[in-house]
């Protein structure tokens, strides 16, 4: 993960909820009146954003003390500790909504990537994302999918060529697509295939893609179909796969199952923040 | 919604998804290559994002033509055509998915407001969202609860005030907290109190609060102490409300029922673009 | 106020006058010539500006130090000392001129906000300011306007509806303008409306505004209209309004004030900096 | 003028009164609904900010006609009419405040430069600006001062050497700190020296600086000790100059007077827009 | 090529140089005076940089009609027209440099690529570049290299794992830095090896990289060890190539040949502007 | 140099190379793997890039200790250490490749105004350089200029006026270009001409421009045309000078000599990083 990119990332997030000022806690507290959030888990899972955690409040207050109590990928059950945050009241309320936004969204990709993971288990099928994500967080997206122990699919249109069915009726059929691409491609990028019959499966194979992608086919035709590609080539299959059929594709000895599910359809993960406040203040009012 | 920030933000959205270009449609096509691309229902909803279609599309090259069947609000079904758009293929694919992205969240927050709109419907309740949405995107969250006819609660940190318990707790009353507020903020900007008894919901009425919001309360609770509050100060509930319990909810009486879901748990909506290629190209190759 | 949001703009500013370098104090001293400043008033008034001097000259160079002798709000007199700033000569003079430019501006808003409180004192008129703000720098002026100890209206377009004449020409009737908001804002949002005459104030008050803003009305007329204005709805003056008038306004019964000129027309307070050189250097010359 | 830069400033200006948008305008008006602007003048004076009016409105909305009916320099009247607007209502409020708020500025910078100017009439006497600008404003600033026919003082600490008293006296004489900037400096930049005394002027003579600054002297100072200066070096008077002294000053002989107060004091010039509606609409409610 | 990420970059380059105005075009030129370009080889090459001239111009001016006279990858002689610019002389003269430099740039990087591509035709080489491009300048370096018909190699340290000595070292040996690389990259990523020594050699390609460089070997060395590598593995000559040498480096039998100084090291090439005045003015002044 | 923007500039590169993340070293080390990097030079010159190497490491990780062994315009001999950076081998290699991008043009540009510089010993002409810098790096590149002893002309078209060939056909004959700039711009602003003829000169010298520049003129043209330049006047040669005709033109009695060349023809200075592995790893794999 790009660290500068992280903060600017943040800065722009807390300026989209504070505005001008957080106007409760700024009326309501000094700046030396202190407190403390503890993260804890309302729902178990996997957890995922200890880095937004960390640098998400010392840009808003490098006073604030961050306790991590869970490192990313580590399972969390309800009512456990995430992390421990003290300091200024002021920060951490001003803090508090966009983090979590963020752990919530992040630890609940890290939790179904996890889940499809586990569902996979026994096979030699990996799990990957998809440019599905939301737009502005694709690195924290593709992040959490990593954290839950699976793979990512290429980060955008700049580093994989996948060539669609329109690129390929556009170029007239799949070898010429894949000769002309591999003809004018420098040697670090790798050249995808989307194939939809057994007659555009030979094609891909014949023009050497380096990965072919079965799209939307059953787990049947994937199997029957499988043996005809070469140990070189990577076979990735894509399009209808849910939690339910999931399994029957990993089974068919695909290597890759990409789920755009994993980032465009994403329930928060409930994680909460409890309060305490601290403080010289005995009689409750300053 | 502001046009010069929506502008600002597609482009930051487009430069993530094609970086230093794309790679697929640059090799494959020039720029003199056109087709077309119909944006359709895969699935049933409300649609929202015409500005994100027509925005979107003239950034990439302000020649593309776009042609919206669809407006922000209207209902979609399965197999309804949502727009037209023709231009340069390069255009065309540099800027499907990501604007794909954004229209199938905002159709599906806007898909859920309007269920939740429907089924209060009957009751005086309504429903509006958090600031649990996902950061960078709250413009666009807001703009699609509205679009599905639910209602809007505080933008940000910046523009009404919340009192929740730690701000009670460390003021040390209710009206403390709220007489404190009142005497320092603007008569522009609102005062709304999380109550969570009834002895609080007395404090924050005798107060004057503008708005008292029933916190993790049950429909029973509210119910029994609605006839408590003044017609001048408006009620809300919130916390741990679905659209299980969302009906006795609003047969509660309450005025007011915040959704956090509508933004944190988000499940895209499923609408797909068709491409087709176009022009004076004969024989399939250039 | 938003100290993320302050340092982009302390950045922005200091950039735009220091270009690619001092070229004075780049040619004469080194980095390590130290020396002092003492921001000084050579006028009296309030000072507002804490947060621009500490983290101004922190942000041109973290090792400087500062050491302030006034606190926003507090009165100075010809002659008081407000700040000493110790550190690189090179860092202090790149930031004298840009925080001075603020400093004495937001001195001057706070002054004029509180002469305007203290010649309404005896009444239960409230100052506030508009937004007739300079552009980039509203979060400055509408800190300094509470600085000095009066209130702030909306921030801008997006935090209050303000129902002009041409809204209400354009909806056909007061009464419809405002239903007409009503039925589409959310419950956190106040409606203020305009009004020229008795007929307009009485169909205001109908409609439930929250707000009702007198328009260029003269004192007689407001203290006449109050009358009719029931207790839950806010009452303002606007337009015409000066320090000289100001107070016939203030006795009118009104509640708030607001005083465009608080902020676009505005004398910088005569703040400035004696600069002592300090350091190893004996005999004049590095 | 950078007209790529102030495009830039235009859309922040924007973006900060805009927000998340106009909650009036949006609510009442369709982005259909018609109407028209005219900014007039309500106070005689110098009329600067054609260039904004024009550019701002294309910004929120390229679909706007903009007339001026006055060029930059030229005088206005009570009553005159400026520049029409005509075009969506939504663009041209959401448009208004930010853009009178800088043409009001601008138009007083404008007309106290002419004043000046005007005041110097029949002496030598050129005026000019300083760095004593708003921050972020100063390209529109010092633009205004050259439109009422004043001059511009350096830009900022890059484009010319100003050496100050603090300067001189680490340097150990003026002699050294010239010879010094003279030794290290390209030859496109000039070196002014501000001086206290005699002494100090025949100094800075002798060292060849190209511009003398008489740091707060009085005009029989500065007409004795003229004939020291020759021809070849310009003369500046600065510090403690208003427009009660400012013909003193004018007739010292001296070639430049910088005046801060141009900038740092600006009282907005009250130019107001009417508003007229326009449409297809009859019964007045859309 | 990113066009929104170009049009991004181009405005910052000319804020660059134009700061807040072009004095000298400004004051003697009025926004009406018109004239053309034409921009001529004073040297010839590979012509690069026809979206620089066409969008620059436009950036700066919508009026200015831009004819382009060669396209990128066309060979320029000594004379020859590449462009013709018409408009606004003050937007003419305030792109002019910055168009240039790029230009020349550019058109040099494509020249050099050009030759080393001309040098090694033949032989089954291919030329590709590094990540020695200017900051900020990336984008515009890489496609440069193409247009002279060379290679990208990866673009930045984000897609595509360059396993080097260090990386090696700290895992203890090539095939476990490769296996653990493997086991956790996705499928699209390829992952390249450095080797220096033919025992490093064979374990990588017992590894099964994707890409082996063979550093700062000799041709001898590589043609003798070429052998050994499958055809599956792409193989990579790197460091201490020249001009001279490489045609030695081609004759080898290696695939892919890097070259820094494709980037590192450029010489503009000799690109200039002749421009012409028009218009109305007869007499010669304005 | 502008150290608030330096950072910006190298937050902006390294974005430019980092991207999402570094794949090779985020897989292969963990944030707590340490190392250091010795750069040394393997090609002889001056060095230039202290602020470089200190505050861009700084930026990605501000535990990196940096100890600089070379100061800025000292020379280096090949194996020269420049110096040390140690700190977290992640951040390290995040840093290296931009930031050795950036030492080598800086010290190449130093080390070829050095060499410009010592080739005119003994006359009295300085060096200075141009606009024709790399877009985007201009304050990086004009500083690498003095760092080698010569002298920076104009740093963009706003600090000093040039009236080239066009202006002043424009304007009809020097001398009304030059009165006419004269007459509009402040005493702060230098205006230099370009010159190309005698009669021209002649022109120039009664206009009393500043600094008069002999364009592309002959050393013997300039011998024999400088005994009629007043010494108030700065003269300049500019237009086909080269290394090999320099010391012509410095002979020649000309101030001023600018070389294009400095800046957009650079060959990369040969600057090397050694790479150290440390820690508390012993068996080479973790």
């Amino acid at each position: 993960m790009n660290k500068i990119k992280l903060q600017t990332m943040l800065k722009q997030f807390f300026n989209e909820d504070i505005g001008d000022g957080d106007l409760s806690s700024e009326l309501l507290f000094t700046s030396s009146d202190k407190g403390s959030f503890t993260f804890y888990a309302k729902e178990a899972g996997i957890f995922c954003g200890a880095e937004i955690i960390q640098t998400g409040f010392k840009i808003l207050d490098s006073s604030i003390e961050v306790t991590l109590l869970k490192r990313d990928g580590e399972k969390i059950e309800i009512g456990d500790e995430i992390a421990v945050i003290e300091g200024s009241l002021q920060s951490l309320l001003a803090g508090e909504r966009v983090i979590l936004n963020l752990v919530q969204r992040m630890s609940s990709i890290a939790t179904n990537a996890y889940k499809a993971v586990e569902l996979t288990k026994g096979t030699n099928a990996k799990i990957c994302d998809t440019r599905k994500t939301i737009p502005g967080l694709r690195m924290l997206d593709k992040y959490a999918v990593r954290t839950g122990g699976a793979y990512n699919h290429r980060s955008g249109l700049y580093d994989c060529i996948m060539l669609k069915d329109n690129h390929i009726s556009f170029a007239g059929s799949i070898s010429r697509a894949v000769s002309d691409a591999k003809s004018k491609i420098g040697h670090t990028v790798k050249i995808e295939v989307e194939i939809e019959s057994k007659e555009q499966l030979i094609e891909a194979i014949e023009a050497k893609a380096d990965i072919i992608m079965f799209d939307n086919r059953s787990p049947e035709e994937i199997r029957n179909w499988l043996p005809f590609v070469p140990s070189s080539i990577i076979t990735e299959a894509s399009g209808g796969i849910t939690f339910d059929n999931l399994k029957d594709y990993a089974k068919s000895g695909v290597e890759f199952i990409s789920l755009g599910a994993l980032t465009h359809s994403v329930k928060a993960l409930d994680i909460s923040a409890l309060v305490q406040l601290k403080g010289e203040k005995i009689n409750g009012y300053h």
